[in-house]
């Protein structure tokens, strides 16, 4: 019979837990070169559930579907110097093919912006016709010097959206819309509460105007930066020459947004919910949604029947689940389920058939349910609803109980020590923003909008200069 | 108003008109690498059709879909002399990230035999579980010489599915299977009839045992291979050192299948049923399966509220559409529908509005009909139907009709050098093929099944050594 491994407790090691939980759940394996990782099925099964409700968003947002190549050509890179400063040390550079170099290098794209730039052009030269709204679903690569699975990878994959407009403002907004909507997928799909807000001068993409971010915090108190969208303004439109005609027929200049979420998100799921047990996935994303264990089904031929009947229900209802009709023990089948994340899973023992009794458990409070077979997709379909919400809730609790504000600099150094997540007024340089990086290790976030749940007064004094300001800024450690 | 375009007749220049039909039918533009492609968004959503029919059979055979890394270490590279061969001059090599030179060169897949063994390897290590069934939809890197849109692109879109198995049988019986629902595919989706066979020694797969194709005849009479199923043996096991645990506990090498189709078959679908006035559409795989014009409505309120009202009933009917409501002239309309390839389009002016008619008119044979509103649901559907056959038929008769049967050298000549498929008695060495190749272009596409379509004697006389054989090949010029 098998025996669990042993899942790192999150106080003992928070990194070993982590890494503890995403391999033991069968999420991944490393893969051959540094900060790769194979995607295995129930792994890229999360990424698939992901991809079918963001897509069916951007469909309906009449965002059109398309793939850009990989490569780069060198004279891109040489056109957008303040963009690629950005991205500079992390582009993996082809020099050669089979034996023969290069004439000149090609480089893997860490972001398509520049791409974008050069379809747009032509497109917009042929057809004049703007906004053009377009997203891919690819994967990009970025050599980082310290690698996280999910949270920071070499290749990782994600959805990276592109779009043009004739108006200034409708860009921007256009950027906006696509970070409320980041806001809502998390919040509503992955059960992760996220602030969002503006990036500061100092945090936003190499080459946008503005960024607009969701940060979540995870279960040791960390950000994580979770999604962005960026107004681009004229930077790439003019490095490109991209021209439109207005209606008098005078050539303008277009302005661009970018925006995308990774595999990162797998990350986050697991580090905002999971426990020592394992993985708890929120019953929206969960690959499997249920999970049957089948006990003694070698002696009781009953048992196998029971569990196919609860399975024709579930499906009936649309709710996934798996069987597990192994012959290990017992224990080893709950542990086993608990590990990989099911929300729900229902536990069959002759006493069960012989009372049309389900056992059903909670995955994350472990409470337990008894009920009739009739009531089955009623019940399942309740405590899935309840399981979301309940874990939407804690995460959220977390958020708002470590989310600190603070007035002046000890308030904060003492803060970012007890890692909290912090507010603070705050209107400084870039340079100052990175004094405090060195000093606590916290790194602005966010600006907080006006309209943030956060309490926030009307003005304050900037925790340095003591300069009066309405800015308030969120300072977190982060991945 | 706009003015059409000119599209190259076939008969002109074939290649020519190839590329006007997919440049003018927006499928894609040319990427600033060579061999790199823009894919559109309708070129795109032809890919993301095959997508969703593909991955439904495979989660029905319960393959499992994983993502694994773009790049390959060079020790890989190293273990597989024989696989590697085939793809050494075509392969990207990173050296360099940033500024820095890499230590040892990191390659991009030309296909991932290579990261399935080593995760193959470890998983079996750890689980001794048998079969694993993966599939990826993923892009691939060859560096080829001649390249051409979708047909043979520097980077290209599929799937890669790898099995592993315990038994010899039980491999190579599923590399036949996924053979047989590749032409099942392409037949009962695409609407292009394939001849499927086995490939010969020199023309199968780098690594493979045996490689199972399914090859198609465009309409200049070329091959096109369209997908390919692989039996791999214990060729990469053995090199990666993959073993399982029999029933014995005694160590055994399992064997191995890869298989995979891509977007050439986009390529396919534009060269077997478009023709000089642009794409036409399969309508299963078609991204628009009606095009509605509305003509005149600008000055007339009451063609646009009846083009609203089709569009509900094809919703309602799930079947796919688009308005063109733009200002352009009637010709202009008709043309770029027929450009762009749907199936059908419904012609909209006063008289169609007073009458609560419908103008239907087929792409593919320019067909009319003329039917009360009431009706519209239900024809739409029929004549889609018919579409899918006829395009079918058309192209199953070009392919009877132009494959030959020959029983000499210069009756092969003669038939190669007239645009046909030959097929001929053939049991003679790699090198024989070779020396036909270089005299007359063609090459072996694969080994015709005892159970093929033509009716072929049992045995013949192969065509060099008259030696008797009861295997006939397929010959053809081919892409």
């Amino acid at each position: 019979m098998k025996k669990p491994e042993k899942i790192t407790s999150r106080t003992a090691n928070f990194a070993k837990w982590y890494v503890d939980v995403i391999t033991q759940a069968d999420l991944m394996n490393y893969g051959p070169i540094k900060g790769t990782i194979y995607f295995k099925p129930l792994g890229y099964k999360i990424w698939e559930n992901i991809v079918k409700i963001v897509n069916a968003y951007f469909v309906k947002q009449k965002i059109e579907n398309v793939y850009f190549p990989l490569l780069i050509p060198q004279d891109f890179i040489e056109k957008e110097k303040k963009h690629i400063e950005g991205f500079a040390p992390e582009l993996l550079t082809i020099t050669k093919v089979g034996d023969k170099n290069l004439v000149e290098n090609i480089y893997i794209r860490p972001t398509s912006e520049l791409l974008f730039a050069d379809y747009f052009k032509a497109e917009i030269a042929k057809n004049n016709i703007l906004p053009i709204k377009l997203n891919q679903w690819s994967q990009v690569l970025r050599w980082e010097k310290t690698t996280n699975p999910f949270l920071r990878n070499t290749e990782f994959l994600w959805q990276e959206g592109h779009t043009i407009h004739a108006s200034k403002v409708e860009a921007d907004q256009f950027a906006k819309k696509i970070a409320r909507f980041y806001k809502y997928f998390l919040e509503n799909y992955l059960a992760i509460p996220v602030i969002s807000g503006q990036k500061t001068e100092r945090e936003k993409f190499a080459g946008a105007v503005n960024t607009y971010t969701v940060e979540a915090m995870m279960q040791n108190f960390r950000a994580l930066q979770s999604a962005t969208a960026h107004f681009l303004g004229q930077n790439f439109a003019k490095n490109f020459e991209i021209f439109y005609k207005n209606k008098e027929n005078k050539s303008q200049i277009p302005f661009q947004t970018s925006w995308g979420l990774s595999t990162r998100l797998i990350g986050a799921i697991v580090m905002v919910h999971s426990d020592d047990n394992g993985l708890i996935f929120p019953p929206k994303i969960a690959p499997i949604q249920v999970d049957i264990l089948e006990f003694f089904s070698k002696k009781n031929q009953e048992v196998k029947i029971f569990a196919k009947k609860i399975a024709k229900i579930l499906k009936n209802a649309k709710i996934s689940y798996k069987i597990d009709d192994t012959d290990q023990q017992i224990g080893y089948k709950i542990n086993n389920s608990e590990v990989h994340g099911a929300p729900i899973r229902i536990e069959i023992g002759p006493n069960e058939v012989k009372n049309n009794q389900i056992c059903l458990v909670r995955r994350d409070n472990h409470q337990k349910f008894f009920f009739n077979i009739d009531l089955l997709k009623e019940k399942c379909r309740k405590i899935l609803e309840q399981i979301q919400a309940d874990l939407f809730k804690k995460a959220k609790i977390r958020l708002l109980e470590n989310t600190v504000f603070v007035n002046s600099i000890n308030e904060f150094e003492h803060a970012v020590k007890n890692n909290k997540f912090v507010i603070a007024p705050f209107s400084e340089s870039p340079e100052r923003e990175q004094e405090i990086q060195e000093k606590t290790g916290a790194t602005a976030r966010c600006i907080l909008p006006k309209n943030s749940f956060f309490a926030l007064p009307q003005t304050g004094n900037s925790i340095f200069s003591g300069e009066k300001t309405n800015k308030f800024v969120l300072f977190a450690k982060s991945y």
